[in-house]
């Protein structure tokens, strides 16, 4: 969106990027890649969610084709995720940050979209959550992943929250850059508190009786195995 | 389609919330997933193979998006699934049966809008059973599953039946309430006696010389591993 | 496209016929499978770069729905895949060559679609590539491995290299008959040099490091596990 305010839109821009990078370092450490796979994981982590809303509410081409700085940003992000992998390796707590205001933005722009379009308030709260983790979905799929996004941390909800202040505030016309960075900002917070104290989404009753490995849950970070 | 007659309505909304109801159940089976995770999977089952369709033929947004039973029914049956997922176990076959009303009507009402929508006989028969089958696809591939429709079971043959009685009567003029339900019903018997006698699709020739697990193919169920 | 020469039509169907033909039989091997997961992923493999393409340049019904002879080549390329599964393991080469034929092909008629759409030079690259790749990914990902484009073999690069090709000779005018041929020949010769060469795109520094089964990089052919 071009009448996007400046600030939303730097914030959404470096969502692009932190996708980009994020999504690529996953893809690095989930599968034996070249860096074509990177690359591409990188920016399908980056530009997925926001493709599939554009094809859902008909905004053909979707608008990180039409503005080549999403496409810049999410191949430079992929491509030093590539260079760099080891040494990024240390960063995690940064790029953790930058990839919370990725969801964060992505969730309140995907929301406010798809309501400007006509959507209905329940299709607009969920394009707004499919904007934020679409990209990630696709990614973990394609590397054999069960999407993080529906089995640990949490990483939906905190973007339902944005998506959900987004949509209440448009229907009540009080959206603006305030009520927007609101949004994100919730988001942000409820997102980096689930990172800090490991919250986790409720699970279906009894599951704990199954034998499983109990590392299964307990580890923070991509699974390293092929499945 | 506002204008289907309520019986093919009626049967429609019962499809989507058996396969909200299954398609989370399937989910919760084969992979350690949160609350997310297993209503996500639930809707996704349910609108997945709509929402292709619809996007192949232009119908945007999306049918389901427009009308919130839908929505309201998939993410009801992936709640119920969530709740009472241990008890659901025992339901086996009320399940089954609603899932093949699903199945039976999705590809009807699919090849029927595709027909409408000026596609050619081929590509409507193919998107009846995308509706059909596409959601339940998508929600195998994201828990790491070989889509069931792909290896074993009559799932996708009752649908190109149904698919194929309803591009027919269209044709030749002579599609109505009667019809359609007799292609549900065609569909819906052809997919009970597959379960009932577990009947099997042909497989490729010599592959039973390779050594495989057995019981890869006599497990009627979802495999439990996660690949 | 209606107004393609009719030799680059030829090679878009010779290539569409290879890309059911050989994208069935890496699904025969990968994994077991009934005659309707066979001809289906056959008809994904051919079909589905297309498809994705048209939804992202909006042109809806896509061109392979539209065109009946798509349709029946990508089904029979399946269907004789899986009827002649195991004879034709024995013709490797001249099923390679005839895919690097679509690979070409698909790549130069995608990004001149792109651009003709009126999308911006990377946008053009990027759907020529998905073109060309996008329906073995998808087919991949069904079948539960890590999509071969992604980690190994020289196979997006070549169609990167047509679609380049392509974009620069469209940009400067300078399109037409010779110039697609050509574009097509690049990448067909460098995809044959990687075949032969078993050439590799660069992995992420310090990979080599990681303990993996060594079999994991040399293995020409698809994974023969189910993952």
């Amino acid at each position: 969106m071009s009448t996007d305010p400046p600030l939303l839109l730097a914030l959404d821009l470096t969502g692009t990027f932190a996708f980009g990078l994020n999504g690529a370092l996953t893809a690095v450490r989930a599968a034996r890649l070249d860096v074509v796979g990177v690359v591409s994981l990188g920016m399908i982590t980056a530009l997925g969610g926001g493709v599939i809303r554009d094809v859902l509410i008909g905004a053909i081409p979707p608008a990180t084709f039409v503005d080549w700085r999403y496409f810049a940003l999410a191949a430079g992000g992929g491509l030093i995720a590539f260079i760099f992998s080891r040494r990024l390796d240390r960063l995690d707590m940064p790029i953790t940050v930058m990839d919370a205001v990725g969801l964060s933005t992505f969730a309140v722009i995907g929301a406010s979209k798809a309501l400007a379009a006509g959507l209905d308030v329940a299709p607009a709260l969920l394009l707004g959550v499919v904007t934020a983790v679409g990209g990630g979905t696709i990614r973990d799929a394609l590397v054999l992943q069960i999407p993080t996004v529906l089995r640990s941390d949490l990483y939906a909800i905190p973007a339902l929250v944005a998506a959900g202040i987004t949509v209440l505030t448009l229907e009540t016309g009080s959206y603006g850059l305030p009520s927007a960075l609101g949004a994100v900002a919730a988001c942000f917070i409820i997102r980096m508190l689930g990172v800090r104290y490991k919250l986790q989404a409720p699970r279906p009753p009894g599951k704990r009786s199954v034998a499983g490995p109990p590392d299964d849950d307990a580890a923070p970070g991509p699974d390293s195995g092929r499945g």
